[in-house]
């Protein structure tokens, strides 16, 4: 008997991720029943990988069931909401079960370690295309929203920006990066959605969101949504070693400022909550650093060591923008 | 400026479909905010649709539009869920403003119809391949799930079976199907969603699946989950005029039981409630025929109008098997 849809669909995903006692039903039927606990709101976020595209033919099918999942896993971190149930629609060109078993892997542990359940799939025949939607719970009145930084409120980022962005130069441009050649490539493959610094910190936080398309544009949407501007201290952009060397050499500051693909947070903090936000730091998996203020006036004002303004030309990433 | 995906996804998307109380926050965010109303639970259903696959390079892209949300209201549909909200991951090769208008213009008519929210869409490049996924609400206690047929239970079907099938067949073999060519047409490039029939006698119904891989894989889910078995009656098979003069010209019932996209419901209901659904027949949009009754002994069962058994072979729709 040829593999077929249905029996695939039970074998690898039946089973991927937690058992949910709020799933009344998974997979298998027309559709998942899912019971929302009360008192919180539906947090759902939708991102689709496309090879090529977003990822290269030769990646690794462990870290593109990963990534898949963690692209939107940090779309919830973004939103303050804690991570519930995951649908998958997969297109592929054909039934690879070493590939499938690899991805799903990839899929499954990250799933597992935020306590997800795969509640949805569907698979068809095509160009090899990943859409992952999650669900998660949120307090509505804690809700991240991207329309509430105030004028004085301050701007923090977790980890280090553009060594992402830096793994995809190394490959696309042929550079040799060295040594941490490794350690950039699991930056770009393996991203760590930042959960537990948004389940930390989102009451303290009155905005946030996740640079999936580099810090300025994604920065530039919170402001444009909130109807403010912001300055950044670029010395204080937490850089890591291979990047800060790769701006020394080029004096460009685009791999922090409009690289994405770090799934870093970007969070916006009232400056009477910093304080408290500083006690709660070395509970946190992942350093934050303080990089900046919302202003009143529109824009996103750059400056140096010296507080001279720089020019910073480039956006974010667009799929369709001329490139 | 050349065309971004922010500015393309405001423009086509951010107002699609109607404006629903319980989305406090739609497109535009990390993740959409919705309330699920209290004693409901969330149905969630997730469709792709692949260009090649699932329809043809030159299908007219104001049906593509509608086809790709109904296949999904038709599992709500299925479940007895009430339709919400939706979400779309739309992939296209390149923007073409006038079919993204036309297909928009598809969705989003239905989705009025439907009282439907858009409330998360990502659109990337790539091959075209469009991901649906629909969230609506039902009782627990109501919801039409597969694994509730029991034996006796009367098995009914919407609509004609076979309509979407012979309207394939005609374009994929250059049958000249004569007059009713764009009627038939219409069946497979515009199914409506039976969600008016679903409301009206989901509380009388036991299990249900819409029939998209046909009548006998899709009966077949319902007897497997539930741990029955069926028999059909074909004489008592809905048909349109065509399909029965295909099947007289053939000898063969493959369209009405193994042809896939009619996406009528296949509603079992128990012997008790036949009665009452016979009374509210009157106010439903689409004919609802009895066909058959459902078994203790598992397999399907069909048989002709001496009562006699016939073998049928082929089973539903598979992405993956050797075609």
């Amino acid at each position: 008997m040829p593999a077929s849809e249905f029996l695939l669909i039970d074998r690898y995903f039946s089973q991927l991720g937690v058992k949910r006692a709020d799933v009344l039903l998974g997979i298998g039927d027309d559709c998942a029943l899912l019971q929302v606990p009360e008192g919180q709101t539906l947090a759902v976020s939708i991102d689709t990988l496309v090879e090529g595209v977003h990822f290269f033919p030769d990646v690794d099918p462990e870290s593109l069931g990963h990534k898949a999942l963690a692209v939107n896993l940090s779309d919830l971190a973004a939103m303050g909401a804690d991570p519930a149930w995951v649908t998958l629609a997969l297109t592929l060109p054909q039934i690879d079960e070493t590939w499938l078993e690899a991805f799903c892997c990839g899929f499954s542990t990250l799933a597992k370690r935020h306590r997800v359940q795969l509640v949805g799939g569907d698979t068809t025949r095509g160009p090899l295309t990943i859409s992952v939607q999650v669900h998660g719970f949120v307090d509505p009145a804690m809700a991240l929203r991207r329309d509430s930084a105030r004028p004085g409120d301050l701007i923090y980022v977790t980890g280090t920006l553009g060594d992402a962005g830096l793994a995809l130069l190394g490959k696309t441009e042929g550079l040799s990066l060295g040594e941490p050649q490794a350690t950039l490539q699991q930056r770009l493959d393996w991203p760590e959605p930042r959960v537990g610094v948004s389940q930390t910190l989102r009451d303290l936080a009155s905005a946030a969101i996740d640079i999936s398309d580099g810090l300025l544009a994604d920065l530039g949407h919170i402001c444009q949504r909130s109807g403010v501007g912001a300055m950044l201290n670029l010395p204080e952009i937490p850089l890591s070693d291979p990047v800060k060397k790769h701006i020394q050499q080029t004096q460009k500051w685009s791999l922090p400022l409009s690289a994405g693909d770090d799934y870093e947070l970007c969070l916006i903090v009232p400056a009477e909550n910093q304080a408290e936000l500083e006690e709660r730091v070395p509970g946190l998996d992942v350093r934050i650093s303080l990089v900046g203020q919302i202003e009143s006036s529109s824009g996103i004002r750059c400056l140096d060591d010296t507080g001279a303004p720089i020019d910073i030309q480039s956006g974010g990433y667009d799929h369709f923008r001329d490139r």
